[in-house]
């Protein structure tokens, strides 16, 4: 762990501020008790308050954008679209200390999770950890960069983990996963025009989503073995926040011994929580944390996940590995008021 | 075909009107040109206008429930709660001539279609043929009775029903489906109380579904082999109106056989049509219409469904069988305008 | 009353029918048994079918938009933005027997409401009549061009025309009203954001909604000397279809006498119905009624009023108003099935 | 101020817990830095986990229901229905060093403040003042029962205290509000049935509304002549939180005026914020936040005021009373992440 500069405040960068992700870090550091927030970057919005974008942040700083950075931070956090991360670390100088937590896709792959990078001060090199604490806490504490995991990509794993970790992936897994409307961001489109998307469910990438990559790559990790197809349905949901994913497959296991796997795989994990009884999507809104419902049904194994697609699923797991990272409560700043309804 | 009662004007007698069912039956009905509505029952409204119940209907007419029931008409539709139905023929008398069209499920399976009574008057027998135009028009035609399928049953079916008439089920279907919460009627519950199920999700029933007894049954009258799987995940949802059903198996059919299948099975059949475009929900709420989308991903045939549960998952359903049962134009009163938005 | 062209059919043209005004207009116009469609004219969308921008319409016709017109016609509707309809007909030529309806505000002021146009084949004048049935039907009779009202103004004036028209205006009047999101139309704007919009509600342009002078100006035809103020406060709604306006105003008036008033004014109106019970949005959502709740609180005449934007507050109303321009039944083609849920 | 009860944490009981207040009272207590819960009373629940039903909390705590009570705390919360909690306190014993804070009307109007007991132990005598923090900060300082204000109520007068203080309320007031659909609680009933109240908007008790008592009250302990009119509608939303009110009254204040005197009044109240800037109701949910627009348009005052129903309508604001009354920081606790979308 590297000690902070000279402080006992953390103090935090922002890259992409003006964004969904960007403004729910906002939201969580402000309150966090062990972070100091030292400029927040937003090129289109610079010198604007952040209260102009974030309009549900008025009253509680006074805080505005800017288009310059620095470097006497502890922890940068990428809240830039995909491939610009990637772009924007190859053309700005950190110094190695400053951590980086990448919220995008560009370095979740292996094959992808390094950085070499020449600048005029300094070459250098960053290798990226994968930045999901129920499967990699202990490389994340000890990681200088962390590629934040995709949001349908958290919930889908945090349903399966268990499994892989046990050898008890031994079949074709078929998912079903609808996610709320900020998971297409804030940009407009046809698709998330309220007239359009209010009361209507659509089916979009059968088969074919881009974060099926990282659940496999993290199945295999604990499962060397696992060749199976996972079959995964992406729906378009009529609300605005949190995922909800249904997911089968054919297992020996019984509904005890499933549960009992579940709940201590997790049992060190502060955000997710196993559970037999039914659940529902709203439970978890507005938290960081992740319910997965286990049951057996004849020869199939059923699971059902459920997050919020911008905390679990992206800010608030982000802060999570921050936490990791910089020896804190893994849950400090993230006992999160539920929205409940 | 039975001449009408001395008329051009079908006359039809509906119990249970006050429910979502018949509420929906009668907006159709009363702008229906071929029919006349002589009564319209209901124990618990008698005397209340229907406007007083279905509130929309102000304006449109002034007819009022009644408790009591005239034989003097062509037809006779039951929206009774399940169960219901089987016990209301029992204890009343209608003549042979009267047809009965049941949207409960207590005539739906094969095993349980008769019903043998005995009243003062006559004794006599009641066979139903199972309502869905695009599996069993020309036995609807010459039926007296109908048992109305359910709505997951009707959008699962038409998802499926081009495959088994071509002995091309040969592998496990996984279905995941989400329904309105139409679909759960008019009583009030935890799980249709507003303030829990806006913005929300959730799993019920899953792999055991009441309807898969009659999707199997008309799978099974077309494809005689069929011995594999049907899982199915139904899900609430958020909004009032209507079904879609993803659904897909391995299959050897490439897309464009697939697609001609479908559409060659459903050329002569006015309210189901198949496309390889995106669909989504929303374009068939309000209508009497079923979309499916036909595409191929590898190994799997993706089939999506969507319809809306009241109507042609239920009294738009019923109606297109009474069109049938009396010669008229299958859609009469059925040209719906959607609500589209 | 001009002839038809021909036959029994009325032959229609359509300027802009990719907006949500057009697709509502087709809709309707596809089942009117009257009306026979030309063409549906788009710039943006010529040599698409109908259904592959109003999707719900897949299945019910094979029309494709078109960028040329045909003057071989009875009526030529203009489903385009305010302002591009003054031009459209400034610089097209239609025979002077082809009837303009107008859904855009360009015609609605008397001091705008008429157009001397300068053409090749022949210089002409148009002049327009407000298209609101309940204030001008017998004009809206002889008309050749209509100047369809704007859906707020609907709303807001059937729910005071019977004061205006009794003398019974005298006091200043305060209305809240809220309108679902197709009011603002099919372009994307932050305000119709889904993740934005949904469960919002906002306000603007108080006191100043650009619909207050038709609303004036008709109440002024009524009662000349009116001259009290109008407050209007108009909200954004999370919901894509409907208006539902509460004013209010002293006066003298007792509930019988204000119930009896209005029930009278109305009488012989086949679209707006009055009530003392208590009315909610969507009983008249995807109709082309309008319900109006009169009652009297203290001293205070307080009335609530609903309808369709798109429908009773745009294209229903156009439909309507080419059914008394061609002596059709007021009603035709308009007796819509409520979504109702 | 009493001396907590030998120890650093204040000691709460909840009455009535199980209910919608009660849940969001436990949401924010269970995250409250100075609390500790000592009993969650629920004659229905006793023997449940907290988490069996408010479901969010699973992983939270693993508090459960009590049907029996203990003395030994600092604060009692009433969560109970309106009359239940003056026959609570009539029936049940507490020490007079126990702070009452009720969530009920039962207290809210002056001339019923008061609660005379007799018990077994003790006769006694409980004096509440009204727990509106923005008006009564001083006096809830030091009391030691608190009759905390009803949603509409806060929000509304909210928005017209700084008039009233300023003896500038002058003129009739014309007040709409919005509520989000947990304002009328946990009871199934018609008009929280989802498939009624999804989309729709209605009015109800227009003119009538029990909270223009205590609204009244507290603008007449400002402003002791105001004899004014209070003109209020309120509408049921189709949303689960929140609540919007858009006011105005003549008035002689420019907005520059307006827009100092709003916001010298809160200036040092931490939670309520007045802004020139358009403000849409999302921005304060699942906060403690109100958020107040103040504009001039023409000779009219137009305020618009939000608010979360629950929180600073209800729990939120009995826990902003509770740290006043403790000598804590008035956000202890009360420093919530917004939902934001």
């Amino acid at each position: 762990m590297v000690p902070l500069t000279g402080g006992t405040q953390i103090k935090a960068g922002i890259i992409g501020g003006a964004g969904y992700t960007g403004g729910e870090l906002l939201r969580i550091l402000i309150n966090h008790p062990d972070v100091e927030i030292t400029f927040v970057h937003s090129n289109s919005n610079a010198g604007n308050y952040l209260y102009e974008v974030h309009t549900d942040l008025f009253g509680d700083t006074d805080l505005k954008f800017t288009n310059t950075m620095s470097s006497l931070i502890d922890v940068l956090f990428l809240c830039v679209g995909h491939g610009d991360a990637r772009k924007f670390l190859e053309a700005n100088t950190f110094p190695e200390s400053v951590k980086v937590i990448d919220l995008s896709q560009d370095f979740r792959l292996k094959e992808k999770a390094s950085l070499t990078y020449t600048h005029l001060l300094q070459d250098g090199k960053r290798d990226f950890v994968y930045g999901l604490p129920e499967l990699n806490r202990d490389a994340i504490k000890q990681a200088s960069n962390i590629a934040n995991p995709g949001c349908f990509a958290t919930c889908l794993q945090l349903g399966l983990l268990p499994l892989a970790a046990s050898n008890n992936l031994n079949a074709e897994v078929h998912i079903t996963a609808t996610t709320g409307s900020t998971g297409a961001g804030q940009s407009l489109s046809s698709t998330s025009h309220f007239t359009w998307r209010n009361d209507n469910l659509s089916v979009y990438k059968a088969f074919e989503h881009q974060h099926l990559k990282e659940i496999n790559q993290s199945l295999k990790q604990l499962q060397g073995g696992f060749d199976k197809s996972i079959n995964f349905i992406p729906y378009r949901g009529d609300f605005t926040r949190g995922i909800i994913a249904s997911m089968y497959l054919e297992s020996n296991l019984t509904q005890e011994e499933a549960l009992k796997l579940y709940t201590n795989f997790y049992n060190a994990h502060p955000f997710t929580h196993v559970t037999n009884r039914n659940i529902d999507l709203k439970q978890i809104v507005n938290t960081n944390k992740c319910f997965i419902q286990v049951q057996k049904k004849d020869n199939k194994l059923f699971i059902i996940s459920i997050m919020d697609n911008l905390l679990k699923g992206a800010s608030g797991q982000a802060v999570q590995n921050m936490n990791l990272m910089f020896g804190l409560e893994e849950t400090s700043g993230l006992r999160i008021k539920a929205v409940a309804f």
